[in-house]
Order: structure tokens, then sequence, then C-alpha cells
């Protein structure tokens, strides 16, 4: 079948109008609820769709052993829009994620390295606990207190993708002892006693 | 104008074969993602779309001196697959509804009578409080901590509705010590003393 | 277990790049189909969250000796991007919200006070009525035709709350008789006789 | 570039195991919120994303002068779960789709031949009215309502779509006057006089 | 029932503040992952919901004797946030909308005259044909790979309708034949030979 | 704040009647547009949310020298309902996942080692391409053609997730030349010559 040139015209005004097939975030423009504004499409790059911070180890010489390197949307502008995000975890042997939650999506965690002991709890206080190896994959429904701990000798290193550009993450001991959470309403509310609340308070820098 | 009978017959086939406008849960039904399965229409009457249970006020002789009577779709089938439910709290002077969370949906309260001090904390642990009056409303957004508290000297109503007919809830007290999460887990993903982890289980009767 | 000074430092980094769990509306920026434009979360303030207008009765003296006071989006900006909303209906003895429809939300309603007479009516045209007392709930299915009715003889109040920020409010009598809706298009559409439509076009100050 | 046959074989296993992209109704399993359930893939043909009826015009010797031929996911299963529906609609000369509603779909319709005045009422009772002609399309926001009219001399066909499987409908007229809405009901929630309300029953048959 | 004046003002506030039914595009506004920015209610008219574009036939003196037509948000500001959209099909006798996906919309096709010989592909390698006469609709689950044919002896007319106001558009020639996609890595990942590549990239202007 | 053994007792029914927070997958249910039936939570263990298949590399030895393993919810049960879903992919040096589509889902593709060269091309015929390292992640919005290729000399490994538990997959090779689509009408519809369509045919095993 011979194609004459005539085609290549043919469709070209069709093309033409067409938006976009995603909205590369542009971070001077408004926020709605449902992300960013969109970068313009001629501005738009390969680029844009890349990130190469989680090929950067976190820096885990901290207490807690750890780190997390986001690739959300607010660090990664190809993300927005599109329904997933991602994260590196770092875990040197002892390490922890402590307890924490995703208000807005679920997690999948990938093992790529190293043994990981997962869990989480749901809204019936049911604990499902596993340990994970390099190459398990497991999952955390929305919302739920989960965590990750590395239980093995040697780092472990994970990757979390999101059900959300925008997962959020609420760490349960930041959330209470990091922030202005006057100790008395969380002794109210969680009927931890003083002493606790105060320790924790002196050690992560909260207020109230 | 005159309408001749014939009116009344040229489109009952067309409404006849219309699917419903809700779908009423049928409890004996499997259920899947997006809910229960549907009851048939003829079947629904207008007593699946009502609910006397958050007309009687729970019982608060408890040591929160608090009740929660929940309206979600495992309650009351009306609300099956309609993107609301509803609860109902009752606090005693001094009653508080312990810190928590609903991994799937926001929440606003409605404040029917008395006075409730409630707050949330936010990912980046902002505490944002309010004390609420009768007639005050507040929302909380999607799966963050937040607590309700009646700090005033007489009972409290609140009404509490939800973005979701299946809210989830996740009381962290209960997550943590009412649970089987082992306490060695909770003390290193949450820093609490190993003392504080037993006082706790041992009131709420936690295991592990 | 002792957490040193430097586990405070360890995820600031991590921390601060997060964007919001919330959007509360900036009325002043665009707004799209998903809602309003996002306040700056530094500008966010507890405020934000919360809403005193539905404490304070509306003005029953009118005809329909009820009155509707909402807490939509545009009124209440922590709602914005949030899947729900919130109104207050007062109605004296007698009073009636006339036949109305939400065209983008279910509606719960609760009773706060009194007996409310309210019904709905599905696409096959069967009429849901159920008469409720204080703290009795209903659910009215998206978009469908319904109406409160204050049957007793005393004043009811009644919250209500909507799976949507923006549930609309489109009201029967209004639509037609309150609007530039030509009256021989009425008539056409709707069946109605002329003597009718004008006599509700005057008292309702419709035009056309 | 040489391909073996090796390769035919060697993916075979990965797509073995995919589930469907569609999922046709199965009228005899159970519904729920989200649709019918889906048919068995071996069992699917090409039939069933294909619908004759809206080939064949309805029948408008009737009062309104009008038909309407529903392909909502009860007529055609190969809709179920795909977001979107169809009708035909034919209107005689003066023929009208009165007054109605789709509580859970926006509606495009696209006039496929003839001239259609059609309308509709915005929340804030704003009238939005166009006269289409042959290849002309409007699109009516959910839940509005609506209708249309032929105003010219001779037949006019529209197809619709919907962006819903399960759009709903609800023709105010028969809402009103062919269900059981109780007349006094009726006249307390519209405002219509007594005597309009018992004329249009007699018409429709309603009762109550 | 006589309703005095005072009602034409009791309700008059309430209604002021809602915010809009629709979000008619602002194509001068910020684009975000829903749609484009809405209009100012005050400035949008009747106009903005009806599109006269696809009463137009498409020219079709062209290599594929076919032409596309569409009213997608870009096009026709009044579907913006609606869920759906739409296009209109030429074919001359033997013209074909060559092989392509819509990557974020299902789409249902109208045969408005003649006859068309449509199909797709589904993930498991199903081929699902069909001949379509005047009237008949089909269905194409999103994504996946489709077609229409016009087998007929004359010009044959389709409107098409999408699940979404930018179901995007991707020409599966066009995708690989007119764009920058490197010659060799077209090869390397379709398996197609060198000389097939490079014949049809000469005549779609393809460059790589 | 002591707290008596009577709290233990005083929630527990109201956590009773909740419903879960997940909806593991019952292969055995009936399937619906939202997913598979859920299982009931008494039967859910920690294993349905945990994998292990992505754990083994799959077998390159085959002419695309790659492999896909996929987790989607027909292989892991814990993901149904929840939003994502993950696969991995072994890529021998010069390998290649032939150009596809997901039809319903954005995909994220995390690096795990390796170098891999991977590209997308968007509805207006721009070619996204990346040379990505092990770490890096690209994303590949829903529905567009994309395709992944181990440029370097020694074995690649990729893990990739998507934005729903069943996010289809269909292979532009195997949809032409591997199903029953007809040979005339591939093209027909794609303007790729008759040897071309005959070659590729005879080696993928397809019909018609």
């Amino acid at each position: 079948m011979i194609l004459p040139i005539v085609f290549i015209f043919s469709l070209l005004s069709f093309s033409h109008a067409l938006v976009q097939d995603f909205c590369v975030a542009d971070y001077k423009g408004p926020v709605g609820p449902a992300g960013y504004s969109c970068k313009k499409p001629a501005k738009v790059t390969a680029d844009d769709f890349a990130f190469s911070g989680l090929g950067i180890a976190g820096n885990t010489s901290n207490i807690i052993k750890a780190a997390v390197t986001p690739a959300f949307d607010a660090q990664f502008p190809g993300l927005n829009g599109l329904g997933l995000s991602a994260a590196r975890l770092d875990l040197a042997a002892g390490g922890v994620i402590p307890l924490h939650t995703h208000p807005a999506a679920s997690e999948l965690l990938v093992v790529g390295l190293g043994t990981i002991l997962a869990g989480f709890i749901s809204s019936d206080n049911t604990v499902y606990l596993k340990t994970l190896k390099t190459g398990d994959i497991m999952v955390f429904p929305q919302g739920l207190l989960h965590f990750q701990l590395n239980k093995g000798g040697s780092p472990a290193l994970g990757y979390v993708t999101f059900s959300s550009p925008n997962p959020g993450l609420q760490i349960l001991d930041f959330a209470l002892f990091k922030s202005s959470f006057p100790s008395k309403l969380i002794e109210e509310t969680t009927f931890l006693d003083e002493a606790q609340v105060k320790k924790l308070k002196a050690v992560l820098g909260g207020s109230g």
C-alpha cells in the first residue's frame, strides 16, 4: 500500500489541539485538591518523568538507624496527577521506620536488599506481621499504622510505592512528641504517663 | 393542555428496565471493594434508609466517660455505596474519645450539645485545636490523628459524619495495647518504655 | 531506650518537603473541577477547620416557616477537597424544606430536635417516606427529589451532611418559578396549567 | 532480526493469569455499588460489546410525541463498569422529553436529525437554552433539571450519552403524578394547587 | 395556599453564596490534573454548553479517506470536569480510522450513517470484531487498541463519546512513524523490519 | 491516671461490628467492576498481604532475553481494591520488554540493578527517552506506549508498580501478531506490508 505525502497533513490539525496525557507539576502555579498546576506541554522534557534521588542511600547514622527518601509529587514533578509515588527506605542493622501512617494512600513495599520485619494493625486491632526477604513484597492498606524493622545483621534497602502522588506521612512519635501537642492533652487522649510524655518530648524536641 | 390516558402507558416500558438509584446492603451477599451487594429493589423499603440507633445515648459509665455509636454501612444498610456514614458521640463531663484515625475517610463533627475540645495533627506535626460549642462544626482531614474531649462540666453530644460508608476506626491505644502487638516491637517502633507498654497492656488487655 | 538529640535532626529534611494533608480554600485563587485552590500551609490555622455558622438558628419567619444555613466549601474553607459538607435546617411548626435535589451528592439528615417527616422519590417513581424523631438519621441517595417537613407542633432542627464539599441545591419551585424559564416552556415540559405557572411565578418572582 | 519459535512460549504463562480489561455484566450474579458482576472472560463475545436497540425508532404515537430508548448497563452488558451509557431520543414534530434529571451522570446530546430546543436550569436558577441543529451537541451537567423539545415541523432524532453506565432517570411529572406521593404532601412541598395536582394525577395514574 | 411576597426574599441569601454546578473551561487560567480552571459563573452562557463543530463533515480527501473531528474539553469548554466528551468520525467508502488507543477513557460509538466494521483487542490478545449498521452502538474498553473501517460502498458517519473530557488519542502509526522515535529503537521494541520502519517513516514524516 | 478493667469492655461492642479496612481477594466469589469479592476477615492472615513471587528471577532464556513476573490482584490477593500492584522485570544483556501499554494504570519503574533505557510516546507523538541507572525511577503515564531495554552488558532488574491492582497489559506485537486479528485488517488499520505481517505472525503464532 502506498501512502502519499498528503497523509502527513491530513490529521495534523486534529492532533494539534489535544491537551496533554499528563500534568507535570508546575511548582510556581496554584495547587488544588487534585494536585499541582500543569507545566505547559512545550516545556516538558523526559527529565520531568525520571528521578534519580532514590539511587542515593540515605544517611542512617542516627538514632533510628534508618532513613526515608521520598519521591512524592513535591519532589518528582512527573508524578503529579498520576496516582502513585515512591520512597526509598535505608535501614542499617537494627534500624527502624517507626510506627506511622499514610493518611491518603496504600503502600507497597519491595525489599531490594536484606531482611525486613514489617507489620500493620487493622481497625479491629489485629496485628499482621511478616518477615520479608530480598524481592518479597508486602502491601499496607490505606491509613493503617505500620512499621518496618531491620532484624538482620546487615543493611536493608526497601522501595515503597503509594497509591497517591501525595500519600502524606504521619509518624506517631513525631505527631505526639515533636509537635506542640500539649502534654496534658496527650496524656488525656492516649493514657500515657506524664513522665513518659515528658521524656520523649525532651528527646524529640516537642513543646506544649 | 389535555393529557389523554394513552400517556400513562407510553413510557412504562422505558422506566421498567432501569436499575436502582441506590444499593441497599444485602448482608447475606458477597462483599466487594466498593461495598456490600445490593438488595433487590423490590425488597427495599423506606426503613432501609432510616436508622434510629443514634437517638439513644451511649453508655458513658466507663473509664473514658464516653461512648461512640456507629452508623456505618455495617449497621445502616441504606448507606451502602452512597459515600457517607455517621456516628454519635456521647461525652460525660471529662469524657474523651481517645486519639484515633479513620483510615478511609474525612470526618465532620457537629456539636449537638455542650462544649467539646477537638484537635488533629497533620503530617508536618502541626497541631490544630479548637474549642467548639453547641452548633459548631469541625472537619478532620482523612487519616489524621484526632480526638474529642469534653472539657465542660456537663454532658456533651456530637454527631460525626464521614466521607465514606465504611470509614474505619483505629484507636491508637487499642491498636497498641489491646492487640497482640508484641511488647518488644511496640517499644522498638514507638520508643515507649517497657514499663509504660506493660502498664497499658495490663489495663486494656493486650497480649504479646 | 535512650534517644539522643541527633534523632531530632535526622528526619527533619524528610518532613520538610511534604505537601499538605488538606487543601483549605483560597477564595482568591483560581477554581478547578476539583474545587478551590489551596491556601499556603503556613497560613492555615485551626480556625479554617471550624465553622460556627450552624450554631445560629436560621430565621423561619417566612412562608415556608423554615431556613437552610449552608456550610459548603464556599462558606467553610476547610472542607475544600475533603469530600463532605453540611447545612443546618430550622423548621418552625409546619415548616417545610420544599422538594429539591442535590445534583452532586447524597445527603444524610440527623434530626437534632423535634419530629421531621422526610421523603424521597426514586427513578422508578417509588416514594420512600419516614417520620423521624430526635436522633434519628435518614439518607437521601444522590440527585433524587426529596423534602423535609415539620409535622410536629414545635420547632425542629436538623443537621444535614453531604458526600461532596459542593453538593449543589436545586429547589424545584425556584428552578421553575423563580427563574427566567419561559412560562410556555414550563407548560410544555411539565404539563402544568398556564394559570398555575403564572400564579407561582407571581409569588416567587420568576420572569419569562 | 530472526525470532525463533521459542518466543512464542516465553511469555505465555505471563499473559495467562491476567484478569480482564472489562467487566461484561452477568445479570444472574450479585449486583454491587460499582455495578453488575462480571461474566467469565471465556464466555464473553463481540456481541456483548455491541447493541442494536438504538437503530430502531421509538414509537412516538403518544401524548408527548416522543420516545426514549435506553442503552444503560441494564440493557447493554458490555457497558458495565466502563463509565458511560447511551439512549436514543425520537421526537415527532412538537414532541417533548419532559423536564427530568439523571441523578448520577452528566449527559451529552448529539442531534442526529432535525432541530431540538434544549435547556437546563442550574442551582442558582439560571436557565440555559439552546436551539440545536443536526450535528450540534450540548452537555447537561450532572443532576440538573433539563428537557428536549422538537420545535421543528419534522421528526428529530437525538443520541444521548451519559458519564455513567447507570445514570438513572427521574422524570419530574412521573415522580410527582405517576407515583404514590400523597397529594397533600405534593402540595405542601411544591406549592402546587390541589386542583392541578389532582388533574395531573388523574392523567398519569398517580395514587395517594 | 397563598404565598406572600416575603417568600421571595427568605432564601435569597442562601442561594446567593452557592458555587456553580459546572466548571466551564477558562482557557486562560492554570490547568490542573482534574482539568481547566473554571470560568466565573457570571460570564457563563448557554453557548458554553453547546458545540456546533460536529455538524460539519470532516474532509476525507486523504489517504485514510477519513476524518476525525474532536469535541474534547480543549475544544468544547462546557465539558470541562463533567466526565465525558465526543468526536465525529467521517469515513468515505473504504475509509479507516487506523489502530489507536485512548489512554484515559472508554469509548462508545454510535453509527449515524452507513456500515462500519469496528474491533478491539484485549490484554489477552482476543480480537472482538463487529459489523455495525446505522443506529448500532459499540463500546471500546479503556486503553485498548481499536479501529473503525468503512467496508460499505458509501460514506459512513459515526459519533463517538468518551468517559473523560480529555480522553487522549494515540494513533499507533503516528506514535511509531510520525514521531522522532529512533528507527533502531522501533525495530528493537516492535520486531518490525528496518525496511518497513523506514518506508512508513518516509510516508508519515517521522524522524530519528 | 489509673484505668480500671472496666475500660476493656466499654468499647468492645463498638469495634465488633466494624467491617474490614481491606478486601483480600476471594478468588471463588463473584468479580465486579471494582475487583474480586472480599475474603471473610476471620480467614485473612498476614500471608495474604505478602507475596514472594518477585524474589525469584524470571527466565530470560528466550528471544526477548527478558521476563516479566506480575503481582497483580490475580496473583496477590491482598492488593484487591487497594489501588496498586507490582511486577518484576528481568532483562538479560540486550533484553527488551517490547512496546506495550497498561490500559488502566500509570506505571512507576524502579531500577533495582543495571542500566535500563526506557521511553514512552505521548498522544502528540512526542518521544520521551531516559537512560536509567540503579536506583533511578521513571513514571509512564496511563495508557501510553512504552518500553524498557537493557543496553548494558550485564543483567538488569526492575521493579514496576501500577496505580491499579489490575493494570492490564497489552503488548503491541502480541495484540497484532499473536492474536486472531485477520492479516488483511492489520494491513488496513496499520499500513504495515503484507509480508511484514505474515512474517511476524509466523514467528508469534498468530492466526487469521
